[in-house]
């Protein structure tokens, strides 16, 4: 019986008209995070599992981590995402570091998980954090950033929505306002993270099962129900509005000048580390109505590893959406073949030619040779299946004279060129 | 108690210095394989079990393997080497993909192993392949290619030695010339490709115990030395020089204008799935010892997946022995951080400086703003520990007069600079 030829499910292979969107993505990402003084870091794929189990959120980790022991009995697990690996390298060099310190990563992460639209076991996430601002400066500038990464795809801000929260005014209302039990706050405050996945009859009626009788009595649902409905800080109930967690979520509002950002009460992110504001973006688009990326302040973590705590601000924003959203609102852009000229060889002349080759290639132009010696017109046709524009034909004849024959695919020009001319025909067209 | 901030054994955290470093290896092999017309692919990390078990080898399958059984019960493995997923790749797109393919790839992998000098748990490989050339040239590309990258990394050919054998002429050696049983010739296979980890002693005792009395009777030790010993093709006794395969690798030798290849009938590179030529390159510097990257001809693989065989030439190239080997011969360059400037605050102006910072990044300067506001002095000292050159200070009369204290920290200078000046000074200056 034959191997399959199939990836592992829920993750992709990248050919190269994949992996070339995929470079596109992460060079937009790499720029944009560079311009606001982000510096690029990494860690190993496997972590031991104990550091997502604190903080992550017993969901992921029971159900969704790729977890298994290794040949030397120990618990380790595939990241299923970067914070705690970050968090753990900033607290082994908690010392020497220099603040405000800023950082990003393109790592791949993997969670067991239903394939579907926009989820798939293996993805790759943005993540950029920014250590040491206690000030809503943090946040502002990792929204400013986010809202610069859409800019730079070519998106305006019509095609997205930027939603901010405060887990701490969260906390509030649901403790202090709605005057939860822990228990039943701890069960409102999953259900609200689910909220956009479930019908209203459906939410209603958990949230029924996730309250005390007594709290029932209280009309609790109707005061929640109200409060998530808010459209702006203003629609909360003025006893809410005294708090510095609401002063902070205003501060942050007012700072930003972006006409696509909205306070939205239902905002949680799942993380259970999560300590102050919290912002997540979505696509306007109906049809890949999901949340694209977000992040939020996580004072806490850094902590963890037996040093003195640090603040910490951070996103993560995954490709998977991203593509679907640059599909949607037409933003993906033509990407052209890294290869430049495609070289036929006419007669078994590899060797005479190498010194021709290696001079254009001296010229920074990247160029595949046809070692197959078979006849030119089966070298221009794999020419054009593999989507390239230029080929040039070298036999005897254009060893002696020094000039080419460049045919150009799209438009069935030809032309007869030196080096030079063919140099900046190639060049003026290339990326 | 806290949790450990060490990286798991054997694997590497990158922190921005690190990551640098490694950014810009990948650039190196990235633009001299594109050069030469190869095309970037990826695949997961994580495979089905089976793809290894027919033709790695048993040894880093049953023990160096990252395999589990996953939560669908399907036994997967964290790819210990690409080679099995490229073919893959290759066979679920036979038809449709136009030849002469050329593929490369730099994923990390994994093998269980006990970390040593050169050796991790977790490396980078620059993965290359040539798909459809059934002719020796294929070979000679990627040694070239193999070759350049030296050069581009600043090496010259006094530092390293490419070796070349071919797995059909050492089959021809075992088998007709030495007539070794079946099970000797494997035996004495894989002896020799643990030779340069062995003393002459142990290798000795090794072939004692791996041929059968009539063998030992036959002289075949001492022959097999005499081989071994040769230092060209031209030492080989002259039965073997008729061989098609001792033909293929004169060939090989006579197209290659390299001053430090040579013949080396010991390489066997460990994959059991190499059919023809090989190669392996040395760092002569003897703290380095170890073979650095090697590759060869393996045309059964891709049909293993149920479709038609190609031919198939491919190298892998690891980072950890590349990384020794630049250090040994002093070519690590002194790489900068991405960050151009370090913006100082003088006062709680962050909100009135954004437009200004936006005009210069706009420039295609990249920025860190220090969010903390702190004493300016302090500000400086996180500039300076971060190892950046350039700190502007930003106040109210800096926003009024639009112009900037430019600190150089190097070598102490202060200039009063407007935004164009500002440009210019850092983008000479810059990566």
């Amino acid at each position: 019986m034959s191997l399959s030829t199939k990836p592992y499910k829920g993750a992709r292979d990248f050919y190269p008209e994949d992996k070339r969107l995929q470079k596109f993505i992460f060079k937009v990402w790499r720029q944009v995070a560079e311009s606001y003084g982000y510096e690029e870091y990494d860690a190993p794929i496997i972590e031991p599992l104990e550091i997502y189990l604190a903080k992550t959120g017993s969901e992921i980790v029971d159900e969704q981590t790729y977890n298994f022991i290794d040949r030397g009995k120990r618990q380790v697990v595939i990241r299923p995402e970067m914070t705690p690996s970050v968090s753990r390298m900033v607290a082994a060099k908690r010392q020497e570091l220099a603040y405000p310190l800023r950082l990003y990563s393109i790592p791949n992460l993997w969670r067991y998980e239903r394939p579907q639209r926009g989820r798939l076991r293996e993805h790759w996430q943005l993540n950029v954090d920014i250590f040491g601002v206690k000030s809503i400066y943090a946040e502002v500038e990792l929204i400013n950033l986010t809202d610069a990464i859409f800019k730079a795809f070519g998106a305006n801000s019509t095609m997205y929505e930027i939603k901010v929260n405060h887990r701490g005014l969260i906390n509030e209302i649901l403790k202090n306002y709605l005057q939860l039990s822990q228990n039943s706050a701890y069960n409102v405050a999953k259900l609200i993270d689910r909220k956009a996945k479930l019908d209203k009859a459906d939410f209603l009626d958990q949230l029924d099962q996730s309250l005390l009788d007594s709290e029932k009595a209280n009309k609790v649902p109707e005061k929640l129900l109200s409060i998530l409905d808010s459209k702006s800080l203003s629609d909360l109930p003025p006893a809410l509005t005294k708090s510095d967690n609401f002063k902070q979520l205003k501060d942050l509002l007012s700072n930003l000048e972006l006409d696509n950002v909205k306070y939205d009460p239902s905002i949680m992110r799942g993380f259970d580390y999560y300590s102050g504001i919290v912002f997540e973006v979505f696509d306007k688009s109906e049809n890949n109505n999901r949340s694209m990326m977000g992040g939020g302040r996580y004072d806490g973590l850094v902590g963890l590893f037996g040093v003195e705590p640090i603040s910490t601000v951070g996103f993560g924003w995954g490709d998977v959406t991203l593509v679907n959203f640059l599909k949607e609102h037409a933003l993906l852009p033509q990407l052209k073949p890294e290869t430049d000229i495609y070289v036929c060889l006419a007669g078994d002349i590899y060797t005479k030619a190498k010194d021709m080759i290696s001079a254009l290639r001296r010229e920074g132009l990247n160029l595949a040779i046809d070692l197959t010696n078979r006849k030119l017109g089966d070298q221009i046709k794999s020419a054009d299946k593999k989507g390239l524009n230029y080929v040039i034909i070298i036999g005897e004849d254009e060893l002696k004279s020094a000039h080419f024959k460049l045919k150009t695919l799209k438009n069935k020009q030809e032309l007869n060129v030196n080096l030079k001319e063919l140099v900046n025909i190639v060049k003026h067209d290339s990326h």
